[in-house]
């Protein structure tokens, strides 16, 4: 059989455009011979819709488009394509996550998912139903179990150490099938490739029947779908992996096996590619065509500038440095030297005249009381509402550019340097911050992130000679602490068993702890580890710290 | 038998204090003569404790905290608590939402909760398991099954149109069951309470034997427990409903029957009591004292302050006047007169110096663009990083004072007007903020809230002569299509064939779906209604805005 991967790149609510891209593709398939073409989970409606999905127009109009698809799409080609199925029993609800064949004008099959995945970003048990049944589609003499994503990943242990009762696939080789398809939409994670190649794998060792996995690829919020499309043969010979974080169209002929090398996992070019792509569908999806971004003359604006220059080109980036009595003259000159490397304007502003007048204002109500982070937040606020102010004027998306270490210890500035609509390194430690800028200056050839940027100490510069490791152990030391109780949900006790200083670990743990209400108000975060800051991660704001209390 | 309603108030995480609560009030209980004592769904760790679950070590806590208080309650008196249980077979998880029977220094039963609501602001399948089984237990010669919560409402549907496939009252009913316990934190909202009654009602009118409902009382976050906790005799008799909004241990005798008569819901009574618990315990589980909040002279921040002074005394509010060029003069009248009549003191300081410092700041860049919705944001954020400053400086807790029909709609500033730390009238349309200004004021007697506030045309003041009404329908046509739209979920179609004018439906609908990335980032709201934006809806913001196309 000749099957064509459609690895495309959905809007959340946009049938027609969806479609419109559906169709394109099932016409380039069947041009190049193919019989069969797959798309990724919820192909008609985006993924994912979330509570959109409440709303009965919205599966109406997603009923709609997948009827209108049948009738538009060529009637020799089979497609299969994901849409939400409403209980034909019941007046629309409840729902379930489903794909359909659609093949010669008429929907031929249906499957809905099993398995739903209810941790980290997932909620699907609060939208869908679970599937009654499972059963196979005769089609060019295939007996063809499909699945719908989590469906593969029976044997995966969730956060709450939960497997599944069940699993589909298994019940598909039960019956016979003779091929799997899997239509997905996995979000991309470093480390989440290997695991998913082995999940896929696991079919043909367990079963010896090749798998079709097509998944989404393009970002949708904080959800960055990596594609990466594959099948892997009855042999469990991964044949092709389509290419990451992009459209492709690839058509698979059975009977011609190619000789796909698969490569090693390349971190920082697939956490480069991602964050890429996160901010360019954003800025698509949203209907914005550029962004603004304050450089501090640090690392983090630094970054996040070259990632938005990548995404949209330096014509798309107004870049604004807004220096005040506490900046240092290389963060200007720094400043400047980076928005020449990448070709963007740079305004500079002072914030010493609204720093001045705020100060003024309230001299009277403040009394004696001394200066503290009172004043800090202040700078930090005024260059927000400059920064929000362009964006307004100008219609474009205020980038906000602080990384996880310092949003998990809440070392910035709510309606400060936390302003803006998509955090484009929300998700990154400043470890890895440091390490993208050096691979982004490898593939560059040379400093587009100035030298001097990557190797002066972090400051906020918001009092006279501050450094980030005046208040903070050093980095290596926090990313560790946090990865270990942000990722892998260790308590105090267990990292400082690790090796970490007590005292330290307490420290960092009260800090987190005590700024979730910062992050409860932050932008959205591209999401690029297992466990990111927003809907991953639900921590309540009115609540003991317990975790540092009875530890000595 | 003599059974006590342990009706009290938990902090998430805070186990020494949970427990020392309930041992406070199981030594009441026995003093008074009663057999047992029943307390609120996950009373040792307090509800919801959301990701905190994904930790082992508050798991382990949760436990100990279980074992320490089986140990100190007194022998005589049997103690049903809600707490997690982790599954004995497993290392820790999967976890079960449970209740506990302890009696003479031992856990003589558990139950796990078997309905697990996966709605709204519920997401308990991302973090329980449903109970394996169902059973009784024996105590004073009574048969007894308990309920978690949401066990109580298998006829129930949710959002998705689901019922439950089991009902534990009836398979409790069925193994012979001669009385009902309920442990439950079933939040508040509008309308709630007759749901309740009817749900209890129901297990007598099905198999004639009462029910004990113990419900959690006080706020969490966003959430507000009313408690009401109730007795349903076996004729379906309400024998006593316990107070609203505040803590009660009763002791219900079953031989000596109660005259208890059922009231009225009283909507602005209950929107008030629930509003100045959900502030106060807010403050409390957070650590704060006071409140700073910005007073307009308009109705929103009106009423805000007086639910403030009423939560926490008028020396623990500070308010803020802080007019600009565009501040009508009876603006700055209208607070000085609420201030005086709360008894609060409040600052006033002109926006002028930052606004004339931020325009000309901005003059350059900004060339000849004229003015427009920009210049406003800048003023309502230099009023946000006032407050903001104010907050920091003093350690009080900023108020945000903005309604539902105008966060809906997005008639509010994103690090403006939207700072603060806790959206008091985030889930008040606008025509309920009027009604409970006017229910304030009869319940004061006077004009508490002046009464020009409650009469003048609303207005933002940000430019010269501006109304809300020049860009928004009238408050009860919005209200009313919000209603609609956010409540029910209903298409732009329905809500027009329910009587409105279909641009002015498509021209709100566009508004609310436009505005999502605003409220991402928006403080947390007091939940009041059946659906508050926050946890509870959850929708896109990279997406298209379907609801308004192809309708004519």
């Amino acid at each position: 059989m000749r099957i064509a991967l459609g690895q495309i790149n959905t809007k959340v609510a946009d049938f027609s455009g969806n479609c419109q891209k559906i169709l394109t593709y099932a016409e380039e398939a069947y041009a190049q011979g193919a019989e069969m073409i797959v798309f990724p989970e919820l192909s008609i409606c985006g993924y994912p819709p979330l509570d959109l999905l409440t709303y009965d127009s919205f599966v109406q109009r997603n009923l709609s488009a997948l009827q209108k698809l049948c009738e538009d799409l060529p009637k020799q080609i089979a497609a299969v394509v994901g849409f939400v199925e409403a209980n034909p029993e019941q007046a629309g609800k409840p729902l379930y996550n489903s794909a359909a064949v659609l093949f010669n004008g008429q929907v031929i099959f249906t499957q809905a998912k099993t398995l739903l995945p209810s941790y980290d970003v997932f909620d699907e048990h609060r939208y869908f139903a679970s599937a009654p049944s499972c059963s196979l589609f005769e089609f060019g003499g295939r007996k063809i179990g499909i699945m719908i994503c989590e469906d593969l990943w029976a044997e995966n242990f969730d956060e709450m150490n939960r497997g599944y009762a069940q699993d589909p696939v298994d019940i598909a080789a039960s019956q016979g099938a003779d091929m799997i398809i899997s239509i997905s939409a996995s979000p991309f994670h470093i480390g989440k490739m290997e695991k998913r190649i082995d999940v896929v794998r696991r079919i043909s060792r367990a079963y010896g029947i090749p798998a079709v996995y097509v998944n989404a690829v393009g970002a949708n919020d904080s959800l960055i779908f990596d594609g990466r499309s594959m099948v892997v043969d009855a042999q469990s010979r991964v044949q092709i992996v389509c290419e990451p974080f992009s459209e492709q169209i690839y058509v698979y002929d059975e009977d011609q096996p190619g000789s796909f090398v698969l490569q090693d996992e390349d971190v920082y070019g697939d956490l480069n590619q991602a964050l890429v792509l996160g901010i360019r569908d954003y800025l698509k999806k949203t209907g914005f065509s550029r962004v603004n971004i304050g450089l501090s003359g640090g690392i983090d604006s630094a970054l996040a500038a070259a990632l938005a220059v990548e995404a949209l080109g330096p014509d798309h980036v107004h870049a604004y440095a807004m220096p005040s009595r506490f900046s240092s003259s290389h963060s200007l000159t720094d400043a400047m030297q980076l928005s020449e490397n990448l070709g963007i304007t740079c305004e500079e502003i002072s914030i010493e005249p609204m720093f001045s007048a705020a100060l003024e204002s309230l001299k009277e109500s403040f009394r004696d009381r001394p200066a503290d982070v009172t004043e800090e937040n202040i700078q930090a606020r005024i260059r927000g509402l400059l920064l929000m102010a362009w964006s307004n004027k100008m219609g474009s998306l205020l980038i906000t550019t602080g990384n996880k270490s310092e949003i998990a210890v809440g070392y910035c500035t709510l309606y400060g340097d936390m302003n803006g609509g998509l955090a484009v390194l929300g998700d990154l430690f400043k470890t890895e911050v440091f390490e993208l800028c050096r691979s982004i200056n490898r593939k560059a050839g040379y400093d587009l992130i100035p030298d001097s940027i990557l190797t002066k100490p972090p400051s906020a510069e918001l009092r006279p000679g501050q450094l980030d490791q005046d208040s903070l152990p050093p980095y290596e030391i926090l990313d560790d602490i946090l990865r270990q109780h942000l990722l892998a949900c260790r308590s105090v006790e267990d990292i400082t068993a690790s090796g970490h200083d007590l005292e330290v670990v307490k420290h960092v743990i009260r800090l987190v702890e005590g700024s979730e209400y910062k992050r409860r108000q932050s932008a959205i975060v591209l999401k690029v580890s297992s466990k990111a800051f927003g809907p991953g991660r639900r921590i309540p704001i009115a609540r003991r710290i317990y975790e540092t209390e009875g530890i000595s």
